[in-house]
């Protein structure tokens, strides 16, 4: 069996997003007053079978050896439908 | 009022990811025989307010306009509820 489980990294709240700043300027001066704020991310799709591990501690484990710095970003992950 | 949407952005199924799959390669080599597949991608989460334009109209013109580059890229989007 194959699960897929979207992990998303972000900012961590406390510190400053400037790709995030620099889009919404750009799309601001683009004609989109309507725009208030632009964050940025990242995620990673993991497709993993959970035969012998859990989908919990694989992603734990991946995202602290490898997808996330966590002095500046934080992350989340959640369950994909098949059909995603 | 305000609404944020989420715009993901990734590859075409027809575009090799090649951060995708140096990821992979790095998670399967730190000891992850259990991780299949890992593709990369970004999101855009965007403040705005529709009293002007609609979330879809918005979200389609800075896509176009700046977000997404259509010959190797694809995007779509949620609407996030409030408390994320």
């Amino acid at each position: 069996m194959t699960v897929k489980a979207r992990i998303f990294v972000t900012y961590k709240e406390s510190v400053f997003d400037p790709q995030g700043q620099a889009i919404t300027d750009a799309v601001q001066s683009l004609g989109h007053p309507e725009v208030e704020k632009i964050n940025v991310g990242k995620f990673f799709d993991v497709q993993l079978d959970p035969a012998t591990k859990s989908v919990a501690q694989t992603v734990s484990e991946i995202s602290e050896q490898l997808l996330v710095n966590f002095n500046l970003e934080t992350y989340r992950y959640e369950l994909l439908e098949e059909q995603q």
